[in-house]
C-alpha cells in the first residue's frame, strides 16, 4: 500500500477553503483511478515540534507508489493539481508527500 | 480514530537513525497505552509542492485526541519524547501532527 499525505497550512479565509475541499476537491479527487480510500483530518490539528501552524491534513490511500504516479498522470489527476492552486494557490500552503507504507 | 503523524527530516546518518528507530523507538511505542496501529513509510519519500527533503514519515493509530495525549502523559510516553530526542534532536528535524481523522 501506499499514501499520498498532504499538509495545509492555515488559509486565509478557513470557511471558503473548507467551502472548496469538501465540496469540489474531495468529490473530484475520490475519482482518482486506482484510490482505495480518502482520510481527513477532523478539527483542530495539534502541531508539535518543528510543524507550523496546520489547518488540514488529507491522506490518499492506493495499492502502491506507482498507482499513485499513474493516477495523477490521468486526465483526473491534472484536474485535481489545477483545482488544488484554486484553494491553496502557492507551494508553501501545502506540504505533499508520496510514499509505499508498511506496518510495524 | 486519531492519528500521530511525525515527518522526520533526513538525518546527518541515515544508517543509524534506522538502526535507532527500527530497533528501540518503535518497539517502545508500540508499548503506548491505546496505540492501535503503527505505519511507516518504507523506501524513498517523495515529496512536492512545499514539502521539504523527507527521510521517514510515522502515523500511529488511536481511538481519539485525548486516547493520544494519555499516551504522551504516561511514562511509556514520557521515554518515547525523551528517546525521539536520541536520534531526531533538534525541533526543526520533526514535525509532529495530532488529530482526529475522518473518512470522506
Amino acid at each position: 500500500m501506499a499514501m499520498m499525505l498532504v499538509v495545509y497550512r492555515s488559509p486565509k479565509d478557513p470557511e471558503a477553503f473548507d467551502q472548496h475541499y469538501f465540496n469540489i476537491h474531495v468529490p473530484l479527487a475520490k475519482r482518482l483511478p486506482g484510490i482505495i480510500r480518502y482520510q481527513t483530518s477532523k478539527g483542530t490539528i495539534l502541531p508539535l515540534a518543528g510543524a507550523g501552524e496546520t489547518y488540514l491534513i488529507g491522506l490518499l490511500h492506493f495499492g502502491s507508489l506507482s498507482a499513485i504516479k499513474e493516477a495523477f498522470a490521468s486526465d483526473i489527476g491534472k484536474a485535481c493539481a489545477a483545482d488544488r492552486r484554486k484553494f491553496a494557490p502557492n507551494d508553501e500552503d501545502v506540504q505533499m508527500f508520496l510514499f509505499d507504507d508498511q506496518e510495524v
